[in-house]
């Protein structure tokens, strides 16, 4: 193994020194600034010595946001599951590419075997799967695979002469249905953004009004995409209710489930998700709650074969069929890459070190975490929840100063609070004591949501401590500031 | 760090261990058989120890595929540069997401330096890029940026009423324009497969044809595909008079250069993808040629802004506009994807620690090398050049036995060297000496590919041992195993 002299030998104790628990959460410049920071470091005109090389890495690092630690919660990752991260390196070193036996033979039957453990935890045994990346893409793989279902000449003859599809999804979901059915060529417009109640969930009424609205203009309506987990309030659809709808008008049903997927590992929050059994595919990211590291994302269907049919091009150079081996095994042709990283094997290292027990077990705890933040925030003077009760680990609240207490709530008073949380946000950054993510939501104006998840392992302590983060820097707020 | 006890320290040795030089490069096993043998290892029904996971661990990596040797010669990639590498391991560890400069700062600044050193190179200095999963996908941003370029409205209002759109590709192009054209709504008949010449090259005159045709019949020619490096001939089209071509008829050209591009590292070879300047849009894979670990792959654009525009959804959650600094410096709504790896780590640390001179280097060492083949391919009793001269470094021939000399060469006899190549495959294969690609082409029957790549870094005695592999698997083959 070429290791760039002794470079590969030394990454680790780098890695370590550079994210180690007394290195700062983060060290925040602005853009301009940091570029003059690293001016040199980032310079690549002329080749440098491992010495060098070694000297910028640290200096990148030491401005790098360490994701690491417990007090990044600014998305919905946080920390790397060390079994999956060593699955990541193993993956990167061997350099493989899933696409045909020959090359991944064992990690081909590794990304099957998890598909299939995956399928039968979502109720789906018999179905199929692929690792895509990431979730958006996982949602065009959904919209094809439907679209494909309901009109397969769309592979050859493309849109033009199909009817006019229309595309169902709740306000709160996420936004890569949208960049979906642009590229895919629905066109935005064919999305009808169905209201949530007060829990965020989807208004099942009135997904049935619009589903009879666009069949009585005759519209086709191509899917519908229940979300379970928000990204910002993390509600759960009512997979149910939803899945009886579809059924009634015979339409497909997609469960986004890329950030709520991941309480199925739990025998005690399954129940939250009833209902998914009845989806037609499911994206669910371990990469997200449970801690595998980006990207480990995968694409269900319950029926079989579908995937291959709808997006083979049986490439010649690469499946050839008078191969010496029985090339079902090839499994690349389903896949709307070529070369794809196996990032089965980051999850089947977490699921394999760890069993199905302990995954259940850092879910269970994720959610005590979560609920024991909800309670402390519903419970804390100046804190004040925007939804309860929880569903998935996101808690989700304002900070209101002292000086903004005890006052009449009108409009002007929610536009300085709607400046209040990002400006507490600025001085948790800058301060390195937290990064959390804030956001408005609908005629909410901005606010914080914490997101808990597998990795670090946190205690109720740091739960406190990052209220408490909060509050202070709150507290720090002016009026002249904002 | 959570190391998972001590298994991430364990990870480099094991890593080292497993692919080291005594290793073979494959131990060929039946899927079945495989299966059988690893039984108990791939099995997570239960959780393991730290010493039953690296237990498990060494297996599945002594029946994997060790694409570091210099005989893995199977695809258009091979050995990880081990610059490349450490900063694959990096990225992991830091488990950074790429889409807001507040949680990849430093990261965000060398993704937007790279770019730039890349449009630079490619002579689009004033454009855009972003790093992408892999070429296919390259090819849906390439289509996506060309039909949101000819009608904007198509974000908004989908395919539904534009006008018919073509496509045109040379028939030795990549397979993932077909899978682009079925996702993206044009339809697989869409896209005019334009023949290619004795070179492999599409033949310029037969492209005018068509489009002259398509728009004497009211069709919009939305892209012409040009390929720098087919996968197969390695061919590179005649990028300046199509360019021409696409200037006339002001159709978007966009040059697929995912393998050839690497070329342009070189002053010496960058002639070979002459008019390469005048792209609309281009793909490089660096994770091919030049060694970067799966996956690194740019697309590239002339028109700056136009990404965004066409692919952004803005969502609130996570590009605020109320942010505390400069959120031009949020890159990722340009993306198709939400959650993004760093790749472009890994090519700033292989041109960081290489310099554009080491780069240089590597690519007309192996060109050295494709043509040291190449000729002695040319030279040898019972070789046969499918194409000469070479373009890319792939060199592709068939070997002859000796009981197939000096006879008439009909369709049987072809037919006969149709089973032939793959027969010598799998003995290479089951013998663990070379893992070589073979395929058929258009009229051609099954034919060798050898594609030569920066890593691992190989002498003239490594090309002839490898011919020597093939030839003497060849002579094993007798008529009554075919």
């Amino acid at each position: 193994m070429d290791r760039g002299g002794n470079f590969l030998e030394r990454v680790y104790g780098i890695i370590e020194e550079e994210s180690s628990g007394h290195t700062p959460l983060v060290n925040f410049k602005y853009p301009e600034e940091l570029q003059e920071i690293l001016r040199n470091d980032l310079d690549i005109s002329e080749p440098v010595s491992n010495e060098e090389l070694e000297k910028s890495v640290r200096k990148i690092l030491q401005y790098s946001v360490k994701t690491n630690k417990h007090t990044f919660r600014n998305q919905l990752y946080g920390a790397t599951d060390p079994y999956g991260l060593a699955g990541a390196w193993i993956a990167e070193a061997f350099n493989t590419s899933q696409y045909t036996f020959e090359v991944a033979p064992v990690f081909t039957l590794i990304e099957l075997n998890v598909i299939s453990r995956v399928l039968d935890m979502f109720g789906l045994s018999n179905g199929d799967g692929i690792f895509s990346p990431g979730g958006s893409i996982s949602m065009m793989y959904a919209l094809v695979a439907a679209r494909y279902k309901a009109f397969p000449e769309i592979k050859s003859k493309g849109m033009k002469n199909l009817p006019e599809m229309t595309i169902y999804t709740s306000e709160d979901s996420h936004y890569s249905i949208m960049k979906a059915a642009h590229w895919l060529g629905f066109g935005t417009e064919s999305v009808r953004t169905i209201r949530v109640n007060g829990s965020g969930q989807m208004i099942t009424e009135e997904l049935e009004v619009a589903l009879k609205h666009d069949l009585s203009h005759q519209r086709y309506p191509v899917m519908v995409n229940v979300t379970a987990g928000t990204t910002v309030l993390g509600a759960i659809d009512d997979i149910e209710e939803i899945s009886a709808i579809c059924r009634k008008y015979k339409i497909w049903m997609h469960v986004d489930a890329c950030w709520g997927g991941s309480l199925l590992l739990s025998p005690k929050f399954k129940i939250k998700l009833k209902g998914i059994e009845n989806a037609n595919s499911i994206s669910w990211n371990p990469h997200k709650m449970a801690g595998a590291p980006l990207q480990c994302s995968l694409f269900l269907l319950s029926e079989k074969n579908l995937l291959h049919k709808a997006n083979s091009a049986a490439a010649q150079y690469l499946f050839q069929q008078d191969k010496f081996y029985d090339v079902r095994y090839d499994t690349g042709d389903k896949s709307i890459q070529c070369g794809r990283k196996v990032d089965a094997f980051k999850l089947w290292m977490i699921w394999k070190a760890r069993g199905i027990e302990g995954m259940a077990h850092m879910t269970e705890h994720t959610m005590e975490l979560a609920e024991f933040c909800l309670q402390s925030v519903a419970s804390k003077p100046g804190f004040r929840l925007v939804i309860a009760p929880m569903q998935c680990p996101n808690v989700c609240f304002w900070y209101i100063p002292s000086f903004m207490r005890h006052q009449v709530e009108d409009d002007s008073w929610w536009e300085l609070m709607h400046k209040i949380t990002p400006k507490i946000k600025e001085l948790l950054t800058k301060s390195a004591r937290l990064m959390v993510a804030y956001s408005p939501l609908r005629h909410h104006k901005n606010f914080f949501r914490i997101a808990f998840t597998f990795h670090p392992v946190l205690e109720d302590k740091h739960v406190l401590e990052m209220l408490q983060a909060i509050e202070e820097c709150g507290e720090m707020i002016t009026s002249d500031m904002l």
